[in-house]
């Protein structure tokens, strides 16, 4: 057969993902996935808009749109997502993204040759080291300490290796649940701008906080054009639509722009006039209200269940917002194997942390609780019963 | 400024596209887009579907969907599309794809490494050449002969150059308008099992004809699985919302499926159920009924207006279907220059040829004609315009 390409060696498709298959029975408590609760969307909004979408500007909905994207979402997304955080920017600053996973393969396209490097945070999302990988980047952690990544480890990295990227989920980072913060996010503008690196700040669950102040954005820091922001409608509206947003330096946006035209000429016009639209009825701020205070019962039922059931030994942190809680099992301790009782003996699920690693050694003792998909019922039991499970591990 | 990748040299974005930026004057009559009628699009249909896929199932619309693509929309396409055309497809063997230009970047990603070659038609769709740039593949053109590609030109340069990819648009062609005879399409799926070269069959105009006979696809021909059949809902029901379908051997679908996940994770749910329901509401028959019908009638004011005002030096041949006529005016002639006067004397667009070849060389002579977003009367009004402006250049 016709050989792929060498950048497709060892690359076998998200492990994650083949968990998740494993989860299709319904008995199963899971705390494996990342999607929002399906009672968070927006239903009969969405119906709405959409039928007077097509009804207003159905031609042109449905036909071709420019790959710099919908200019009503980038007004939209400018007035009601960036400037109540105090950003602004340029419609030549945006790019309109089919997700900002999209972003993150095309920042790699644009950005990196084979074997140059790219910074991350470990542990971190793992569609972002797929995307980096099928551009054979060479992919190194940056070391952390008790409140996010390591300062002098970021620098050493970024004056040794001169990495192209650093790829940074600043605000309830996936999978760890932590917030980096802000000293730290000032000095990971000024590094970026020192060392000629840009920093990618993927910030899709900013908004899903729960207790705890606001911080500003590295992207407020930048004083340079280092920082790529990338947003998400994902978690605030629908992810099923694909709708994300890069904001940048214009040079930067041109390029991403370009790749993007060949990459899928634009994104569905629909998904961006349902985002805008939603956006400039003024939806958002009740919608995160409402489905804040939903997940924020969530997470409460959960820690209550883990302060209740967890064994000591277990260490976690308790996000001030976002979708997960990552914990740690005593240095030893097999989370994989636990997994595979959890999930044919006890019935629920999460994700064992190593996944969310560059490396395959190492981190067995971690994983990744998800609260955002089941019922505050189901949370209890599968609580009560992963608790009774980890119990059996510390002793 | 942080440098881009090497792969990112010399590539400055489509120059059609910059063409186009020229057009937003409503007084020019276009003939050089490639979009649909905006009357084509069936904007009350797709209302109502979209009204009851999001009362019945919207939770689901909104949630994120796998990579692999909309089941009910794989159905769909294998009733509605393959089976009407003599082809069936498992479920493994199709993946859906955001518009079928994914495809094409897919399909470089996961075949070619950098300087591997692509063999292409001459003329060919510029988007093509684009994505195939981006993974600095060696692009190297078939020759022609009378009826479409030489196979002795083709044959030579599977067996010299070893190439990865034959990237070949089977029936009415962009931008020539030609279709591939019958028997080509047979030695061409052979040779393509001989020297182990996977053609990527892009086949978006094939349900736009006009005039003559279906013939059967080179993926029809391929007993070996080295067909990648590329479709698109961008002609046939809407480019805006980007759904374009791969069907081939399920070892390289579930590549590309990979390729896939960390580029977009997957395609806009909304866009793949609206396509479905086209598709299994019956819709697809009544509708190409009436969109075929409107562009004959507009092809057929344009032929009949370029035997009239044409010189007879002009030489193109009618296409059967499809949206484009491929003109070329005598050696030496520069489209380029005719472009300008064109548009800024004459009101009137087309695109100059030598954009649709690899080389920046030679080919000055030729030209693009669109006939699908015009009325009549303008279409009737700009032939006759540019009719006249040729004529000055054969005098």
């Amino acid at each position: 057969m016709t050989e792929f390409a060498n950048r497709m060696d060892g690359i076998t498709g998200s492990a994650i993902r083949e968990l998740f298959k494993l989860l299709s029975n319904p008995e199963i408590i899971s705390f494996g996935g990342g999607n929002p609760a399906k009672e968070s969307f927006p239903v009969s909004d969405v119906t709405k808009i959409v039928n007077d979408l097509l009804t207003e500007k159905g031609e042109a909905i449905l036909q071709y749109g420019p790959t710099e994207g919908y200019m009503p979402l980038k007004q939209a997304y400018t007035e009601h997502i960036l400037r109540p955080k105090g950003l602004d920017a340029n419609a030549d600053e945006l790019l309109v993204l089919s997700g900002s996973s999209q972003g993150l393969d095309i920042l790699a396209k644009i950005f990196t040759n084979p074997g140059e490097t790219i910074l991350v945070e470990a542990p971190t999302f793992l569609g972002a080291l797929q995307a980096f990988r099928m551009y054979q980047a060479n992919i190194v952690t940056v070391e952390n300490d008790s409140n996010g990544i390591n300062l002098e480890s970021l620098e050493r990295l970024m004056r040794e290796l001169k990495p192209k990227l650093f790829y940074c989920i600043s605000t309830f980072q996936n999978p760890s649940g932590g917030t980096l913060p802000l000293e730290k996010r000032k000095k990971v503008a000024e590094l970026a701008e020192k060392y000629d690196v840009i920093v990618i700040e993927d910030d899709p669950y900013c908004d899903l906080r729960y207790t705890g102040e606001v911080l500003p954005t590295i992207k407020q820091f930048d004083k340079s054009g280092h920082v790529i922001m990338l947003n998400s409608f994902s978690k605030i509206l629908s992810p099923g639509i694909r709708v994300g947003m890069a904001f940048g330096n214009k040079e930067i946006i041109r390029k991403m722009t370009i790749a993007k035209q060949s990459a899928d000429t634009h994104t569905s016009n629909l998904s961006q006039a349902i985002a805008a639209e939603f956006l400039s009825r003024g939806l958002l701020p009740k919608h995160l209200e409402r489905i804040n205070k939903f997940y924020a019962e969530r997470l409460n039922t959960m820690v209550n269940g883990m302060k209740k059931h967890f064994p000591k030994e277990c260490k976690y942190t308790i996000p001030e917002g976002g979708l997960f809680i990552w914990c740690e099992m005593p240095e030893g301790t097999k989370m994989l194997d636990i997994w595979k009782e959890a999930t044919s003996k006890y019935n629920v699920a999460f994700i064992p942390g190593k996944h969310f690693y560059p490396t395959a050694e190492g981190h067995e003792n971690t994983f990744r609780l998800n609260f955002s998909m089941e019922t505050p019922e189901r949370i209890e039991a599968g609580i009560e019963a992963l608790g009774k499970l980890l119990q059996k591990y510390v002793k």
